[in-house]
């Protein structure tokens, strides 16, 4: 395809690498780069630029961070005993989204997949386990997937030995959502999870 | 919302700034762009920088190039007799894609829309008119909207004292469609455009 201009040609191919963005929406990314100031373009590099120097891993939760410890692990309001576990930060928005969650989190980085090849020890199991000592609940909060569930059981076998009361968020009908538009495996899993009203 | 991160909030910011990017669109671009390497980060911010450095319009027909005139205008494979008038740069490669055109192009940027004060001065029409010395034909291709036809016929009735053949591209069902699901307007410029078959 001539786009007449390597550079355009550029801009569409390193848009189209991201994940949801296609080859005609990485098109009208670029015009509409192209349409803006020249200042837009040096705040945009500039943004990018800090993004990868500014953020790195909380040392205590492995959330993105600009300062270590993180402010959810360093907030006085939020309560320290229960840490909530899931895959990855932005899961850690979904969930803080709700406002209804003030414990601590832990992101593992991804989950066990042994046909991947991602096995316990690629993920952050052990720095999950030396956090152990003052907590009383871990919630798990991992995607309802198989290797969701696989990661989801071996961590709680992992951790019942240190005596902390273990769940896991309800998998279900979404609300909203109809039991005629759901799955066999999610409608089995409400049946499942009931709770006695 | 706590990102935890105010390089993660400009990052969300300036991609949700761009069109069809939402905001959670623009949250899982930048843990993407986070979960990238630092030189996919400095690539990005060249990439950008140097579209905006290095794209401008071709002189001949208002299209955006590297080297002026354009590839298309300097071409010696296309025909120069055919002018095809489009409102964008990306109507461009729309038709180019087709490979079914083999003439020149001028782009107009934009078109006449009484109601947000753009008139026949804030376009290229004047500079189309000063390339009609060789040219045959020239085929309107602007959206099928009001301001299109518009424009179309505006820019028609002034280039018709130069003896060229005028047309505009078809409007019609699209291939594929069906007439069940076309609006009154689109099977009106069917049937007013019926072919003898």
């Amino acid at each position: 395809m001539n786009y007449t201009s390597e550079s355009i040609e550029k801009a569409i191919e390193i848009f189209s690498s991201f994940p949801s963005i296609g080859k005609k929406t990485a098109q009208r990314l670029t015009y509409y780069l192209l349409r803006q100031n020249d200042s837009f373009a040096e705040k945009m590099s500039k943004v990018i630029i800090d993004l990868k120097q500014n953020v790195r891993f909380c040392s205590i939760c492995f959330n993105y961070t600009e300062r270590d410890p993180c402010p959810i692990c360093s907030s006085t309001k939020r309560d320290r005993t229960i840490i909530c576990v899931v895959e990855e930060p932005n899961d850690v928005i979904s969930i803080e989204k709700t406002n209804d969650f003030y414990g601590l989190y832990h992101v593992l980085h991804g989950v066990m997949n042994p046909l991947e090849g991602i096995s316990q020890d690629d993920i952050k199991i052990m720095e999950l386990i030396s956090r152990l000592n003052e907590v009383e609940e871990v919630i798990f909060a991992l995607n309802p997937s198989v290797e969701g569930e696989l990661t989801t059981h071996y961590i709680a076998k992992l951790i019942r030995p240190f005596g902390v009361k273990i769940s896991r968020i309800a998998s279900g009908v979404p609300m909203g959502s109809s039991l005629e538009f759901s799955d066999d495996a999610t409608i089995a899993r409400a049946l499942e999870g009931r709770i006695a009203i």
